[in-house]
């Protein structure tokens, strides 16, 4: 049996996802299982996306344009100007899902052995991108005590060496929902202008953001425009994380015909999930009202009753579906097991992601879980409550 | 400006591209251009798939399965049973498109550096995956004297190095529409035992076999179950290029492991392509009878057609929609270009893909063009009329 490639062996698995057996055998039990785990909102995804798709009407489904559908892109212009965001169709490239843009942008610009900062914790995903790519993540800690703010520019500059070629930055932030201030952002700049780097912006949870704050876009540095690439996509703004539909913006002239090629040679992103993507420009504000009013108040359901419990700390986030909270648990792999595997409450428990996940320093965030609160209020208070008793009688509490 | 990467710059951009530009500029002269370049069919998608996408009734449009919704994959354990090749849902990754599974084939199987042998010519695009993943492919020259029919084991075996781990069998083939025998993938199977090399089988033009034949499918050669990776897609099938659903099989369990890491990764395949591809399951055979009728007759049309131009020979294919003809002409690239460019019958001309695309040995396939066979049969005998007055008056004639 010929042997797998080295990148076979060393693509990550998540630790999600070794739960995942434990919360299927919970089930199996009659446990009701809350999974306060994963990015999958529950919100319903515009009607005017869906009715789009009804009413398809194409008699052949053609491949379309490598960048995606012209009138799509021309929509986005439009969806960006909202944000003060100006681009233009050609420095677009619509991406099957939010994922491709980020393996795009790894492999045009970094060459294997490059390296990319990024805050730590980070989403988790992108390990295996850089693992596809055969490129090296570095992290620059940031912490919880801080709300897990921008580490200083100091710090970056200590990890910076002929290598680098990137930075990444996700705002607002999945794990942590932290949503970096224009301060931040500036600082960030100075640091790309001055070591020359590409800036990769994550920016797929820009609606989401509270308390009245605004997400400031990389894309409205100044002085950087040939440096940022913005990696965006409709799955956590539309509730649409099926169609699998992103986005990969640059201004940067030569960066768009490299990753033109790449896209050429998958042919094109998937036209069903286009049509609604394009759709979903139309969607009435009242739908984000509506949504924003939601996870609000979720997010604040959630931190309340964090904070509330013995020893449990959890800074409050600005933006996306996201917080992490310290435990008083002597290991968040053994403790998200352990809750699907001894625990129970009222013939409930609840699924955690360990944040071990999102760290890639070694024993970091070991004490540290991340909860997506993507459950309706009635729902998370059951699993808050779930979780409080649990922390009562985990044999690993530290204190 | 930070430097692109050397992926950024090595990847391919295919000939045919190049012309593009061309016929954009004939088509705004007036002119209409038959677009015998492309492998988007004209073939209507099936009425089960759009109804489908029409009935459409989730409320959330949700990530699917990583591997791909498993009611989907339970159906193709259906659809291959009638090909009489046996599967189980647990062997299938369903993927964005072939392209996909052509990527993860790559990167699952083979390190930067390693070598994937392929007989010549090719489906350009597999060197643009090659490039992401860091591979190199080596040639087998295949001839057109012979239809393309397998080159000699022993050429394979010339090429072999330490570095090889893979072949790449693709049939029906795109781009000679050669189709494989028994007898030729039963030494193939010889070859893939000896040097224990992965053996990839693109497979994405199965139907589409003329003249009684029927495809001898990789995933029945005996005792090398563990080396085939069988790469399909609904692309071609149903006429479906736009919904990106490809699938990814292989009865090797540490394979299958590996690349659903690579899958996770990128979270899930197109829903609603699947959604689509599902219903597709149920096409009535009628249909692919008819497609296949007229697909038949489409090529009848054009080799008949090519073989009586002076100074042409084009060997029948049994299988795809594609024919690769050698012209009395000093260069198909110049050609192909003259013909968009300074060429005009009835205010008609038409667009070819030059072979040198599908070739890598420099110089190979010079005076070869590549047609796809995918429009009607009017379109395609005025095309053919264009192509037989062109060559009489190509300044770049050779006899």
């Amino acid at each position: 049996m010929p042997k797998l490639s080295q990148k076979g062996e060393l693509m990550p698995s998540s630790p999600i996802r070794k739960l995942v057996p434990y919360a299927e055998e919970a089930k199996k039990k009659g446990r009701t299982v809350y999974h306060l785990n994963i990015g999958q909102p529950d919100i319903e995804t515009p009607e005017i996306m869906i009715n789009a798709i009804r009413n398809f009407d194409m008699k052949v489904v053609e491949y379309s344009h490598s960048a995606g559908i012209l009138s799509y892109r021309k929509k986005l212009v439009e969806y960006y100007k909202k944000f003060n965001i100006e681009v233009t169709p050609d420095e677009m490239i619509v991406t099957t899902g939010g994922s491709e843009g980020i393996l795009f942008a790894m492999q045009v610009c970094l060459d294997p052995g490059d390296e990319l900062l990024i805050p730590e914790p980070f989403y988790a995903n992108y390990n295996g991108f850089a693992v596809n790519a055969g490129i090296t993540i570095k992290t620059i800690p940031s912490f919880i005590e801080t709300g897990f703010s921008l580490p200083p520019i100091a710090e970056f500059e200590k990890a910076i060496t002929p290598k680098t070629k990137a930075i990444m930055i996700c705002s607002p932030n999945n794990p942590t929902g932290y949503l970096y201030s224009k301060e931040e952002m500036e600082s960030v700049r100075e640091l790309v202008l001055k070591y020359d780097l590409y800036l990769f912006a994550d920016e797929v949870y820009r609606e989401f953001c509270y308390d009245g704050k605004e997400q400031y876009s990389a894309m409205n540095l100044k002085g950087i425009e040939n440096n940022v690439i913005l990696l965006d996509s409709v799955s956590k703004r539309y509730s649409a994380c099926g169609a699998r539909i992103g986005v990969f913006i640059s201004k940067n002239k030569e960066v768009m015909a490299a990753a033109m090629k790449f896209a050429q040679a998958r042919l094109s992103p998937p036209t069903f999930g286009q049509i609604a993507s394009e759709a979903g420009i139309d969607t009435p504000q009242t739908y984000f009202d509506e949504v924003l009013a939601e996870y609000c108040e979720r997010r604040n359901v959630c931190i309340e009753a964090l904070n509330k419990m013995e020893g449990v700390f959890c800074p409050t986030p600005s933006g996306a579906f996201y917080a992490v909270a310290k435990l008083p648990i002597d290991n968040a792999d053994k403790f998200c097991q352990w809750l699907l595997e001894s625990f129970v409450y009222n013939n409930e428990t609840v699924m955690l992601a360990p944040a071990t996940g999102f760290y890639s320093t070694k024993g970091a965030g070991f004490d540290e879980i991340r909860i997506s609160y993507v459950l309706n209020i009635p729902s998370l208070k059951k699993s808050m409550k779930c979780l409080e008793e649990a922390l009562k009688v985990y044999p690993g509490r530290t204190n």
